[in-house]
């Protein structure tokens, strides 16, 4: 699997490239067995479907990993809290925790209530071409709490940084009860037949350094610690996402560091490049037009260039509204660009 | 005027502080006036009411300088733009510009039609105190087009973004429009009354390097060098949120550079304290208690002493549900521990 042996800072003939969001909504065959299933977690919990919408982006776009169709919150939904996707409004958990006494109504049992997690995974490797990895992934524990006491989408996150601010001891037993948590999720999907593991920090962006390096970095090192201990041979990639003021201080046991668009590949490679394999970092607006996809592809590749140590990916997430020929000559332009001669 | 002194680099008797939305909604003195005009655009149109809720943090808090209240808006708004501010909803323009076309329907006239900002202007300059500042605002000429083309709050940015890279003559024109303007809105401030200006670029954040450099950042420059060719005595205060990536890349005629709490006072030091003064940056958050407030403010003066160059503030907007105690107690406490002994 090129995939993996990138992870690993091994030689490969072009440089692997796949998208975040790759399975979702730019493509007309998503939206069709979205439409069966009825509603998102609906998808997410239906092995079968779940399998065939994280194939569909290696069938379309010939891609070099296939990641799990899955949503992070499905730990804090399984650890008993009620979810719902509405409409224009993102995700909304109708009790969010107020404090202490709330993580005692959590389930310490959310891993093993995950079966249909691992059965889809144990689909996807039966179906997925034995040279494409799987990526398995979930949110880090500090993106998942600022869901669970928010309680929906917010701009300033005054809710769960009051909380850090003012009852750390609160934020700090609910981050360890998601770290204890997520563990035995990665290590099941492993189990299941994942070949790497991803870790999603989508709002590493709300905290200040010392924070974030205290309420979240600390807890996804953790993880890694734990998953790289006892499983050395499966990647596991970071993705703290808008941390480019406080890349001196990325440090601990794992293979890859997610760079997302608005820290420069060129600042990345300077701080983290000698460490850790870097994936990323298209802005996914470049997508929407392709001058400017070349444009962006060659900047990375000359950053980067072609001798290992690179992931290719967007800076964040594919748009709905992308046309999805402009994600293959995405995908078609890094292989020939990233070549070996 | 300490503050004045201080954006030069001359010494002070202390740092001197004030908070961006100092003049806002956690004051009960503020909601008392915002009841009385009835709605917030009501309130930045009457020069009357402006004046006095501009010139309530002085009197509470004791901040060294005042800074207008009125919004950024009011530009596409008086270049004949439809705002609306919906409850719960933030500003909504109704009808978003689209293309090349829709700019010619913009008044170039929108500094002229501004008369309610300079009259505010001139009422609190003399109700002011002669040892405070006033300072005058606008938004930067990007962050004023993403309001203008996604007409509403956006997460992704990608309608303004799709321009960005699809139609960039677009994107051009409009912002050498905007430049215009506020180039000329900035000056009527200045000859109204108010002893320093600042430009908001608060969606700097949502740009790529070298996308923010030739989309926000060359336009911001070019007003900035504008006024300081022309009022040397003014100092001009720049303030793009969420570009730590960026700091080697700033560069230009100014004097002030507002840091964000995202990036690292350090490392705004190390990149530019050599050539500006630097404002900033408590986390807004550590308002909500008052050891996080000592804890925060000890760190930023331990890395910016005490001998000038530096101009205490947030690094965003204070918060509508903070202890109005609290903000008195971060400036007291500002006062004591950058007193020059």
């Amino acid at each position: 699997m090129i995939f993996i042996e990138a992870c690993f800072k091994r030689q490969t003939k072009y440089t692997p490239t796949w998208m975040m969001r790759q399975a979702g909504r730019y493509l007309p065959e998503y939206m069709e067995v979205r439409r069966q299933a009825g509603n998102f977690l609906n998808l997410c919990k239906n092995p079968e479907l779940a399998c065939e919408v994280t194939l569909q982006p290696i069938d379309i776009l010939d891609v070099d990993a296939a990641i799990l169709f899955s949503d992070i919150l499905v730990t804090p939904l399984e650890m008993g809290m009620d979810l719902k996707f509405e409409a224009g409004e993102g995700p909304v958990f109708t009790n969010p925790l107020k404090n202490e006494k709330d993580l005692l109504s959590l389930s310490e049992d959310s891993a093993k209530n995950l079966t249909y997690v691992y059965d889809a995974i144990k689909l996807i490797r039966q179906r997925l071409d034995k040279s494409k990895a799987l990526i398995g992934f979930c949110g880090s524990p500090w993106t998942l709490s600022t869901y669970m006491i928010e309680g929906r989408g917010t701009k300033t996150f005054a809710k769960v940084k009051k909380e850090v601010y003012s009852n750390p001891s609160f934020m700090h037993k609910l981050l360890q009860l998601l770290s204890d948590s997520i563990k035995e999720y990665l290590e099941n999907q492993i189990k299941a037949g994942v070949n790497a593991v991803m870790i999603f920090d989508s709002w590493a962006s709300a905290l200040e350094e010392d924070i974030f390096l205290e309420f979240s970095w600390s807890y996804m090192n953790e993880v890694a610690s734990y998953l790289k201990s006892k499983y050395p041979s499966i990647p596991v990639i970071l993705f703290p996402k808008g941390v480019s003021g406080y890349l001196d201080k990325i440090d601990g046991n794992f293979d890859v560091f997610g760079v997302d668009w608005s820290t420069p590949m060129e600042l990345a490679k300077q701080k983290l490049g000698h460490k850790y394999v870097l994936q990323g970092n298209l802005e996914p607006c470049r997508l929407y037009n392709k001058d400017s996809i070349e444009e962006g592809v060659r900047k990375i590749v000359d950053v980067m260039g072609k001798e290992g140590g690179h992931i290719f990916n967007l800076g964040h997430g594919i748009l709905p509204d992308i046309p999805v020929e402009h994600a293959k000559y995405f995908v078609q332009l890094v292989k020939e660009l990233t070549a070996r001669s």
